[in-house]
């Protein structure tokens, strides 16, 4: 097995050690959260006990298919390649119906803070007109992404029943006694191997970060409501969480790519909230106070956007990065 | 006349002295604005300078009567509080025609900018729906605000022929050769007199700015659309006048209150524009895509609002305010 592929001429584990063990175990916890999720599950209880399987399930399978990524090299290429497909796939599909609930439960607490000062609406005069709208624009966002939800529950139930779905639970069965290795580069010391592919993923994560557009700031936003920069920032956010697991393997800190990466799961939901709120105003026949405060949540959450992107880059740039910097201790 | 009240127990000029100077200049501002203040000017230079004329007219009938309420005892009292009163019937009368024009350029200049981004109306999608709701809320604002910046030029003109504004205008004059002095309190040094009464100012300030509930930043902005506290930063923005013209009066450097000044002005003028969005999106039957670009803009005029705050206590908070701190020389 591959964690015997010790390479006489170093003293530390090999390439292929360090990496079997942190494939080894997440390939472990997907087949522990498969087992656990239940997308059926009704009653308060089971429905949370599911929920978290799902998401260990969905970590699980970003991490084989980042790590696979990263240290592609390091395993029979072919077989990485095949399941990192298969494994995004499914995160992915999974993915949307907890991403419609979120995104639901987020333009409602923001509804509910907007309309809770009654000066939101109507500053002169009364407010009940538009404390109207926000209640209505709750109820059709409530309505069309409740669908979303729902049509995203179905795909779950028929993916999990799928014989792609059994392909994908196999062959992380498979992974998790044995990982197929390349027999030369896993014998390699992880110095030597690892560490160098890291570093590539952190190149690629820090080019991603200086070609970001300059950010608009909260004191003169330029033009907060532009959208048209969203996609790179996703992007980073991708080569973040890739960033972050090659570190996991290496058994690194990764408190601050995980904060970083809040930031931008925040940047990330709170630009779909945006666009699901200029979505819904976009409805047939809407009440004009419906639409008055899908226009006010959609600018509010386009400003969450902004505030994402700088705390990013106050958690990101503020100190150098990368695992490659001395440590005082 | 004042200025010969020469204090023989001391060296400089006498509290009299150095109020009536600045009243004086003041009067003599006030008066040449209204010569060369013609409301119904129509061509762009002959507007321009008039425009310019209103202005001056009415920044000296705000110093008047800001020196006259903080140095109130050095005057003869009752007749500082009858001009008083006249002169903020007159600048705000004055002020309105201005405001509304101002506020619809703001507004417009907001809708360009925001509807500049092709994505802010329909992210997903055609773009075409919600650029014409910007373009049809910038029609209905205009019409709106027009109407209201001609009633304002009305009450202008209807002020300028009453006999309120001549008895006004005569109280000026007199001014302007004669400030009636407290016989007793205008013969004092200035340093027991006149730098006592701005301190009490100052202090107001002080007390006014303490009040201010903490602002919601920019990352975590709890609740940026409540206009339940801008009076009391109007207050602050009144309180700030005053105490600058109580540092005109003095001689003192007034760059820092300007500059807080502009702040707050940007924050009235923001308040203001956000509240006529809100105003123009309960015209009835109006189209969902004119509400919804009035919402866009309502929010984006209360984040203006917030950073006008966080400038404003950036500009002011960051060093101890006062004209009493040290300066290095």
């Amino acid at each position: 097995m591959a964690q015997q592929n010790r390479n006489p001429s170093t003293w530390g584990p090999c390439a292929g050690d360090v990496l079997g063990t942190y494939l080894r175990s997440q390939a472990t916890a997907f087949l522990r959260g498969m087992r656990q999720y239940s997308p059926s599950a009704a009653s308060g209880a089971d429905a949370a006990e599911s929920s978290d399987a799902a998401r260990s399930l969905r970590g699980a399978a970003r991490r084989i298919s980042g790590s696979l990524a990263t240290f592609r090299v390091v395993t029979e290429s072919s077989w990485a390649d095949g399941l990192r497909a298969e494994l995004v796939w499914l995160s992915s599909t999974l993915a949307d119906e907890h991403a419609y609930a979120a995104r639901l439960a987020r333009l409602m607490d923001a509804l509910h803070r907007l309309s809770g000062s009654p000066e939101l609406p109507a500053p002169r005069g009364s407010a009940g007109a538009l404390t109207v709208g926000s209640a209505r624009a709750g109820a059709l966002l409530e309505r069309q992404l409740t669908l979303a939800r729902t049509r995203a529950h179905s795909a779950t139930l028929q993916a999990l029943g799928s014989s792609r779905f059994h392909a994908v639970a196999d062959a992380v069965a498979v992974l998790a006694s044995e990982v197929p290795l390349d027999a030369v580069a896993a014998r390699g010391p992880v110095a030597e191997v690892l560490v160098p592919l890291a570093a590539v993923a952190e190149t690629r994560l820090s080019a991603a970060v200086s070609a970001l557009p300059p950010i608009s700031g909260c004191e003169a936003a330029p033009s907060p409501y532009n959208a048209d920069h969203d996609g790179l920032w996703h992007e980073v956010r991708r080569l973040l969480r890739v960033h972050r697991y090659a570190r996991e393997v290496l058994g690194e800190d990764v408190t601050r790519p995980a904060a970083a990466g809040e930031a931008l799961n925040r940047h990330r939901d709170a630009a779909e909230a945006a666009a699901a709120s200029a979505t819904a105003a976009r409805t047939p026949r809407i009440a004009p106070a419906t639409a008055y405060a899908l226009g006010v949540l959609h600018a509010d959450q386009r400003h969450e956007v902004e505030a994402a992107r700088a705390d990013f880059q106050h958690l990101w740039l503020r100190e150098p990065a990368g695992h490659t910097a001395v440590t005082a201790g």
